[in-house]
């Protein structure tokens, strides 16, 4: 069968992904290494999801605020168990200023900085400075923060949305009390994020706790949302960190109780990124190109005016005209519907595949026979094809007007639907040692192969028993995984309480079960 | 009299503007030399800015997208003259990875770039490359976009919102075919950003051209808007600039033409940033602190409940609430109205002071009394004193929910009508020789002394003829704009044909008139 993309992701997923990331005008690499443009098409699906997100912060309390990009090396120094997570991969700035030097533009010697900046990887350090200046007693409390911005860990094999040096996020700070509040609070942005990546993105992920080998640094205990892409590889999608009194006690963050002692402040932290982009892609993404979940794409429906130089054209730019402002003055999902005539010079078939590939739900071809019956002929992208065939239906244009917030809403829930079904098709629950498990992970040349031949079969997910192995026990572990090429991706928080199983790793009575496979 | 901040606007007007950028919320020093922290408040207005500018770029046809923080240093050395206007002030990074050595961590000496990375100070030369690639024909243009970021240049004298080494903006760029195209363009967004200045801002602005010596590097022409400080100093408060061809000659921007020739794009850039919320500090704040236009503040109403520890408190917090909520559903400026109920702790009597201080257009102080009256008791914080009382006044409950789209409308007109009367009245008209001038602009100490004392003293502007003159003529005029600590702000567009005048500095046949004075 012809598809879109010249590459499928039956063929070659990881080809396949930067295809439909090319195609769609989501992004691209920038010359500069390990950054990426994000591209309109793609920016415009970021600037919604932030508009959703920041909606969803402000209705639980948060305000957003702006720190700086550059960080002391002396603070990141301070938090000893952050560095050592943090300090492999920092952009470090030492020079202020720029010389002409025998002809070539160098960094000027005489502006050398005394104390080196860091490009900030994550702001705990900046912001719990500024929290021990702000905090003072217990009515200072809770303080709900979040910022969005850009942030650079360097990395040596980028990939676009998923693996940027630079990328843009957000990053919810916020100070408590009580270590329940603070758990509390961890607690509902993971639940923000959760219910985010379902009713917003229809990207199923599961909840749950990360073991602690896979903690933030500095985090008591780090959570995060799973979703399966559609190679089987988990992606994180979002964390959400219960810091404990760690960077209280390093950056000095105390308040008054009200009994009058002085105590150290509870903090959280908790982000997403553009890497939900690459996310989407790889939950709804088919051989065609993007498919976007109506909710987050600029445009929810595309009017391709069919013209053929006749003086039927007038007429039919003005019923996609008119269709347009109709269809914008219509709700769905509680916000006005965004409809776009296509007007730019270009062939209609050109362009309708040009909004295939770009992912946009709902796509009409409208002709003068259209018109003359009053009709709008529309191609939902989630079910392009019957067969080899473009499918598309036909209503009549104040029935399609009517029922726009439903279809919307029904192309939502099929691909919302059709991941959900794949992510619970493809969890194996029926794995008990670590001989099956191994079976199940192996690759083609039995495990000490490179990347692209683990990565080339679909494996999905285990659902193990774990013991939550400390110290020697959890080195060894890792060591074990490592092997396979997998990682524990977390330990849902909806599970029934274990009983009589024993961990698939060490064989000691397991507590609880923990998804592994592989990962992005 | 006695007002909410220590300092005046009189008695020191620099230290009036750190108390009133500090009192309201709005940002602080970070510890990070030259970067600010932007506390909730203060980037709710940013956001407010935000949300209102983005809405206007998307009507005059431009789309976000996102290009990297980093530059390479060969794409800055590339254009000469660009290099030459930004070389003296940017953040190197040189290194991408910190080591502990010696139990010191420091820039891993194994991790040195190969080719130093400039922190953006703006973004013409990555932007350029792009454009390289994606402009193949005239059907590609006008390419027209726009990015929110944060963007460095090395502040030795930094001072919040106004001079930061890191600050926030927007930079527009865009390509044309024709110079006619990119010259409309670039007079379409000044005029954007002169109608959201004074439509949005309620800050009245000149807009106009700046003179060569003040050109951005590398533009044929730069335009831009300018506002009269309180203290009679102009703030450049927007500015938007033709490039021609000289960006994409050295960057080989280029098209088929119709003809089938190929032919440079004509480009565009623009841009405002967080520096207009210094500008609505010192245009609309008083002695009580800031005052904000209504459009841009993050609440316009806040509602007091003073409460008394009696049982009318519970029916006092309800009319509060049902209020707000129906306050909520009305509109001002076509969008819904933006009340808060301040339950907080405390004294209703600093919440009252809290509120002013930062600006919130009306504060309402409801009490039992009101309550059972069915009163709305508010003070408009742009008459907020008589005399040295405190002015408040009352309406029915329904009138003051019906009227608040208006009140609202007229406090903005209030602020702009104030403003644009003390800009009128201080831009002198009479000004014809250069001995008048600098009688006018001389400082106590003749000339020689330390910005201090040549800011002390309240100047205005001075609307003076100008020949317009180059090379060594020029150089000669900056010397005397020097001598007198003034500047040229632009050549206003709204200006009649000049005749028969001589330009102040040079005596030769002026062509226009420009206005000079000091400047931020």
């Amino acid at each position: 069968m012809q598809h879109a993309l010249a590459v499928t992701r039956a063929g070659d997923f990881s080809a396949w992904y930067q295809a439909v990331v090319d195609q769609a005008d989501l992004a691209e690499e920038s010359g500069v290494r390990g950054c990426m443009i994000i591209r309109p098409w793609g920016y415009g699906v970021w600037q919604r999801m932030q508009e959703l997100l920041d909606r969803r912060f402000r209705e639980t309390g948060h305000e957003n605020c702006y720190f700086p990009l550059f960080i002391p090396l002396s603070y990141i120094a301070r938090e000893a168990e952050h560095v050592e997570g943090f300090a492999k991969e920092m952009a470090v700035v030492t020079h202020h200023r720029l010389k002409m030097i025998d002809g070539v533009l160098k960094p000027d010697p005489d502006a050398k900085l005394e104390e080196p900046l860091i490009v900030r990887p994550t702001s705990e350090t900046v912001i719990g400075a500024a929290f021990h200046r702000w905090i003072r007693s217990h009515r200072d409390l809770p303080l709900l923060l979040n910022q969005w911005a850009n942030v650079v860990r360097w990395e040596m094999r980028p990939r676009l949305f998923l693996r940027t040096s630079e990328f843009l996020w957000q990053e919810g700070h916020t100070a408590h009390a009580t270590a329940a509040e603070a758990r509390d609070e961890t607690a509902r942005m993971l639940e923000v994020y959760r219910s985010f990546a379902e009713d917003v993105l229809a990207m199923p992920v599961v909840a749950g706790e990360k073991p602690a080998h896979e903690r933030f640094p500095g985090a008591d205990n780090t959570y995060s949302i799973e979703a399966m892409m559609q190679d089987g590889k988990a992606l994180q999608a979002g964390t959400a960190h219960y810091l404990g009194t760690n960077f209280a006690e390093a950056q000095s963050i105390r308040y008054q109780t009200e009994a009058g002692d002085l105590a150290f402040a509870h903090t959280t932290s908790w982000g997403v990124s553009t890497r939900l982009v690459g996310g989407v892609v790889m939950t709804h993404g088919d051989d065609d190109g993007l498919r976007l979940p109506p909710i987050v794409a600029p445009r929810q429906i595309v009017l391709i005016p069919m013209l053929r130089d006749k003086p039927e054209d007038a007429g039919v730019v003005q019923f996609c005209e008119s269709l347009a402002t109709e269809l914008n003055r219509a709700q769905a999902f509680g916000e006005p519907v965004r409809a776009l005539v296509d007007r730019k010079a270009g062939r209609a078939i050109d362009k309708r595949w040009t909004w295939i590939k770009r992912g946009v739900p709902v796509i009409c071809d409208i002709g003068a026979r259209d018109v003359a019956a009053g009709n709008v002929t529309y191609i939902r992208r989630d079910q392009l094809r019957s067969g080899e065939k473009i499918q598309s239906q036909a209503l009549l244009r104040a029935q399609f007007v009517e029922q726009i917030g439903a279809l919307l809403g029904s192309i939502h829930a099929a691909l919302h639907e059709s991941a959900q079904q794949r992510m619970a098709d493809n969890i194996r629950t029926d794995i008990v040692t670590l001989e099956a498990l191994a079976e199940h992970f192996k690759t083609a040349d039995g495990g000490s192969g490179d990347e692209d031949s683990a990565n080339a079969d679909f494996r999905g997910w285990a659902r193990v028993a774990w013991a939550r192995p400390q110290g020697a026990a959890l080195a060894k572990v890792e060591q074990q995984l490592k092997a396979l090429k997998i990682t524990v991706r977390n330990a849902p928080l909806a599970q029934q309480a274990i009983t009589d199983q024993r961990c698939v790793f060490s064989g000691e009575p397991a507590r609880e079960f923990v998804l592994v496979g592989r990962s992005y």
